[in-house]
């Protein structure tokens, strides 16, 4: 009898592939298709297998009596209402830890990327602009400057240890101080970023996070200020951001990930102070493989009334 | 009386002041400006400020009868016929240590931006193919991973310790083995290359290690194989790497340097597994100055009489 639902456009052949062979299942590239699969069948639904940031709420969940389980294909659950979960009794997991090299990987070269011009430099050498007109302009050293970490969870940690070996000079906040080698703690982000001239923003994403590294913290960030971010677009004030990298009161930004993605503000294609990607934090085929593995091991513990390997509620 | 000649057509306006401030110089931006100096002028001078990469050798040292010191700007001189110097006792000085740091950075950056394909990735967010066609394809995960890095200097020292911190299976190439924290020592490349996933090129540059990354040293990286050079296009077989590149033989490159810089091979700008930089290994502000200093140091200490502060010779 059919018992997962695959909810969301965003899984690749492997991934879909993974789910269907294992368990009889029925799937929803949108929101609105849940409706759309035949009431019984619906009704038999016990686990959602989950891709994507369309927000999963109460108006899903009731669609589906039978449900136990909301197992989420990522780290950041932000798009899932949670307490609306947990009042009706359904389980969410996640898949964390298994990305966080890839993460941190991808923050490290953003920053470094930014700091070194590298998009410019390729198309310098690419298109024979190198020959026309000669070296690239000076550039900004990164190794020994100052680093924050906005939230030194596992990801955040990863990143320092990184950072670490380019001689950099670590300080973070977080909601409390956390045992490090000696890393500087600040207990706000405005004192963090009127430290530091790399701030990383490796926060959760969600309400309790939402502009956290707000237009005052950008600010204090200051001239020669960058902001990498890969957590969600909506923990930095972006309008603030956009503002600050037009008008030069910071120096630039490496940033994966955006409010309104894919759809990005336009205003971040006209910025030559930026690396842009698009939210690739996790996107190695060994990360994604498993991530795709915990997510589907998940379901297969909750159907086997066994414990969940990786609850966030 | 003028006893310094800048030569080479390279020196920023920055760099040219800090010579030209202390020391009665005279400039040659190409070899052959050398000999329309005119010939008193030519027999003052005691110290050459070398910027660049154009043969300096005998010919131009017979010129110059009083020339007592080379200083170059850089911590590679194979442009300088060092054994030419010596046998007219010129001693020659570079820039070493100084720039350690910012090379480092630029190979660990082309290393992930490759494996990550940031290039490709930075174009799809900016020009809004990311909302048109969606993801970018899964890429490679780098953290982790094997890595061989060819010589073992000080520059691959500071790349190793890097590399290190995400998590990589270290092996080296060097004429005799290191102490190192229990990286793996081959004693030739091929023996290396097919050990390993990254090979990272970080030897000096100049005749002995002309194409010491040989054909068969690109064939044994195999499939998954990548280059990251950032010591001399010499340093490797060109168009063996080229044609690796193209067949996929190998998986990609992160190249820095090159033959016949800066008209490069044009097949390289077809290439999209490729990193390019246009050689700005050291193109900092912070590095490019402490650079220029000791250059200018070394020449002060000659000129008075003092030792040198980073001899080759």
């Amino acid at each position: 009898m059919t018992n997962v639902l695959l909810l969301g456009a965003g899984f690749t052949a492997d991934e879909r592939a993974r789910l269907t062979e294992t368990f009889d299942s029925v799937s929803a590239a949108q929101a609105e298709d849940v409706a759309k699969i035949d009431a019984s069948t619906r009704a038999g639904i016990k686990a959602v297998a989950f891709k994507g940031h369309m927000p999963l709420g109460a108006a899903i969940m009731d669609q589906l009596a039978g449900l136990g389980v909301i197992a989420n294909f990522g780290v950041g659950y932000d798009a899932i209402d949670v307490t609306a979960a947990s009042a009706r009794g359904i389980k969410v997991t996640n898949t964390p830890d298994v990305l966080n090299d890839d993460v941190a990987d991808l923050a490290v070269a953003m920053l470094l990327a930014q700091s070194r011009n590298m998009i410019v430099g390729d198309a310098r050498a690419r298109t024979g602009l190198w020959a026309k007109e000669g070296e690239l302009p000076l550039n900004r050293k990164a190794s020994g400057s100052s680093v924050g970490i906005v939230g030194l969870g596992r990801i955040g940690r990863e990143i320092a240890d990184r950072l670490a070996a380019f001689k950099m000079d670590i300080h973070y906040s977080s909601r409390s101080e956390k045992q490090t080698p000696g890393w500087t703690y600040h207990s706000d982000v405005v004192s963090l970023a009127s430290a530091v001239d790399f701030l990383v923003i490796a926060l959760v994403g969600g309400a309790e996070t939402e502009k956290h590294v707000s237009a005052e913290a950008i600010a204090a960030l200051g001239p020669r200020g960058v902001v990498v971010n890969i957590s969600r677009g909506t923990t930095v004030d972006e309008a603030a951001l956009l503002d600050a990298l037009e008008s030069g009161a910071i120096a630039g930004a490496g940033l994966d990930v955006f409010m309104n993605e894919p759809n990005i503000d336009p205003r971040f294609a006209a910025l030559d102070n930026v690396v842009l990607q698009p939210h690739q934090g996790s996107g190695t085929v060994e990360t994604r493989t498993a991530m795709a593995v915990l997510q589907h091991d998940n379901i297969a513990a909750f159907l086997a009334g066994q414990d969940l390997l990786t609850p966030v509620n």
